[in-house]
């Protein structure tokens, strides 16, 4: 126990067992739980709550900020006491239960939660489970490697458990930056006008009367884990700092670009690491993760600052900046996903996004959800947050994939997570579709000449070219053959027409 | 000629000819024009150019802030100028043109427009057409009956032809509050925190040697097309009007809900009528355009204050406001589109957004633009603004038409505007389904329960049973069949099994 990490010495009565914490979570509780992109996250009572499912059956809600780390998505799974599970998840285990219908999952703008919790649109929360770095003097919670939901959690839950992570460095206080929405009608404006613009306190305000239990973890985050940047990623990479050389060239955008949103994944990561390379200097970042690469953009002097709601790196990458936490302090800030995923904020800043889809259309619709337009592969995470505000969103994806025998490029896709008003740009290894200003039937003609694998190009046009002449309209369609690639791919293993 | 309309003198020199004037459109020119929802259009200037096609054949891009009246766009089509067309239209002609491909239409959030002008993301304005009340001492534009996006073409426009509407009151000098968001990177907060904000100018200011040319007219806005409010439209607004109810009967909501915007239409304006007689006080709206309805709730006494984009009422609705605008003048205000479908602001207020679709499937999916998939209606308009920024968004429909022999529930929409996750309510004239909260399979459930038509509940839940069965996943689908609904009835009139 390590009372230090207790600097209101009133609360330390509140430090429990595990064991003890237990009995506060009832059939039928509805849950929620620090952890953003598994940094975060509930190390010790998740993991127990999952054990004791075997003695002690119950089924419960749970809400996080997005992904967990450590196997606990899978534990709890397994253990059967997941009956909803909200908003946003990664897990193998997990995924299959969901896709079983044995989970209910809610799929959700990650900026979402918040604004229905503050709004008393999900059911009160019971229980909260928030990982801390310490409790201040004043009581307040120092959140650890992200804030995610952790600050509308502590405000709007009946009751609150705190782990206290030993693991973590109790230096990274002053990384956060907490700030909560007002509840309607009396909200204001959200006061950020630059990705280092801070607006509210270094830790969370919790009443002290709902902190329920206090107990100790020591264990570290689940690492990232980094790709090995391959060939298509490094043509996809290539192609997008093209368009942006481009935008620069063109007037524009400046050498600074506008604020940068990466997705999380092996994709982003060689996009950042590529932007190392342009013609590009004093860039910042306004999104939703720090991965490996945005610490090696700031090495390299190229970014001047970055935004998010957590940091989710390598183990080498977490030694790197938590050893040197100086040299780090005053270029990242770390946000409630409230924020860091704010319409408002992004629409501002004129934050150009960079997603990741599973497949696009020929008219530029985006499915980064499901596969085979059923099957839930990770959620939708925060993508609809900067697609959708985004000054430009732009969305890349590998043109074929296993052998060439899956197109990522479709006559139609079979789930749309963002239409084709909120996609200005896809690019793939192949080469890059500028859609802006354009109508449907141009996008379709710019989309397979640019982007698709040269073995279904010609299958894509003849798609198009027959949906023209035989049906027509502003997108024009064959709707009994629109799928007819997919359950090919079901049937035969691959799109290929043989 | 009214010489007192342009109160700078300096700027009379300006007056010329219609015929003088359409000299300043060369083929290729991109052509911007007042108008939204068909108020405050270009009446000369546009019919002008489009009689004159007969004789000198151009072609050109033209945008507006949204659909013109006075057949405006339908006698453009007819002469062929239209190459492009942006970001909106109603017009039966136009739309002919665009589905089988004559015209291209570059459908449009109507936020996005002005935001893409700004950023140099569009083609360079040649020529813009600005209708306006008059001119003031200080050479700046009073728009008319809406405001859409002529501030930001004013800005941006190479040329500005004014035309000076002189069938319009000066009186409704006041109406307008003009403010054009900050070019990036020095953006600042759009300062509405209720409907009743002012934040800019009465007038759109222009650079003087900028305006090519003043023309005249005399001739008011096209009316708008008062529906009788049939059985259907009325069980819908019966229906919503329940769930608002039961909103505030639950204490998420107070008698005076939150800021309302309604999409346009019959059953929009029914919605807004009934909330005359339920149980709300001191309502205020937040939403593009005002219809018969809201003057007619101004006068109950129930909506405090409506602030939009523009006016688009019946004569006898226009002579009422506009002969007594002393009594509405401090309970409206217009705004530029980029402000009334601000995301900042819509989220900020709570903005309760109630727009129609077309079609919905079984897990909230909505289509607001395509008929069959393929052909365009009218186009996303607003909204996709509102949908995806409201503090809750609802789409209401017909559970069936035509002899019922088309079910507005379907398997899977054959297009989609707003995914689940932007659909927090349907209601059809069988009821509502409140979907918040709820994942895909929950969502389905509720939606055939609540909403379907009887004749097609059946067939709607033996496909969801079986898409479960055989195939699974987070949204159940049977690809092959998914679209079998719209096929059958392009196949044998009516979407019944036989």
């Amino acid at each position: 126990m390590d009372y230090e990490r207790i600097k209101h010495t009133a609360l330390q009565h509140k430090i429990t067992t595990v064991d003890k914490v237990l009995e506060l979570f009832k059939d039928g509780a509805v849950v929620a739980s620090s952890g953003f992109t598994k940094a975060g996250d509930s190390k010790v009572v998740l993991p127990a709550l999952a054990a004791r499912n075997k003695d002690y059956p119950i089924q419960i809600t749970l809400i996080t900020g997005a992904s967990l780390g450590n196997d606990t998505d899978a534990k709890l799974t397994s253990s059967g006491i997941l009956k909803r599970r909200m908003p946003f998840q990664v897990d193998r285990v997990l995924r299959q239960a969901i896709n079983n219908g044995e989970v209910l999952f809610v799929d959700q703008n990650l900026s979402e939660t918040s604004e229905m919790l503050t709004d008393n649109q999900l059911p009160t929360i019971d229980v909260a489970i928030i990982e801390a770095a310490f409790i201040t003097a004043e009581g307040d919670i120092v959140p650890t490697t992200s804030v995610g939901n952790s600050p509308i959690f502590a405000q709007k839950a009946n009751k609150i458990i705190i782990e206290i992570n030993t693991a973590v460095s109790t230096d990274l206080h002053g990384l956060h930056d907490i700030y909560i929405p007002e509840a309607y009608p009396n909200r204001k404006a959200i006061n950020i006008f630059s990705p280092n613009d801070r607006i509210g306190a270094n830790s969370i305000k919790v009443d002290p009367e709902k902190i329920a239990a206090i107990v100790f973890s020591n264990q570290v985050d689940s690492p990232a884990d980094i790709a090995h940047i391959d060939t298509k990623t490094a043509a996809i990479a290539s192609h997008l700092i093209r368009f942006l050389t481009n935008e620069v060239a063109s007037g524009r955008l400046t050498k600074s670009l506008r604020p940068l949103q990466a997705g999380i994944g092996k994709v982003a990561n060689a996009v950042l690491a590529s932007l190392e390379q342009g013609d590009f200097e004093g860039l910042t970042m306004f999104s939703e993760v720090l991965q490996d690469s945005s610490f090696d953009l700031i090495d390299s002097g190229k970014l001047m600052f970055a935004s998010a709601a957590s940091i989710t790196v390598s183990e080498a990458c977490y030694q790197r900046v938590f050893n040197n936490l100086e040299k780090y302090r005053d270029k990242i800030v770390l946000r409630p996903q409230s924020i860091s995923n704010a319409a408002e904020v992004i629409r501002r800043l004129g934050v150009i996004g960079i997603n990741t889809a599973i497949e696009f259309d020929i008219y530029g619709n985006v499915n980064s959800s499901h596969i085979g337009g059923t099957h839930m592969m990770n959620g939708i995470g925060g993508s609809g947050d900067f697609a959708r505000n985004a000054h430009m969103s732009i969305f890349v994806t590998q043109a074929a994939s296993k052998g060439d025998s899956i197109s990522h490029i479709l006559p139609m896709v079979s789930h749309v997570d963002h239409n084709e008003h909120n996609v200005d740009v896809v690019v793939t290894d192949m080469g890059y579709a500028d859609l802006r200003g354009l109508a449907p039937r141009e996008r379709a003609l710019k989309i397979i000449q640019n982007c698709a694998h040269p073995d279904y190009k010609d299958a894509l046009q003849s798609y198009f070219d027959r949906a023209v002449k035989e049906v027509g309209g502003q997108t024009p369609h064959l709707l009994e053959e629109a799928f007819s690639w997919h359950t090919r791919l079901k049937q035969t293993g691959t799109m290929k027409h043989h």
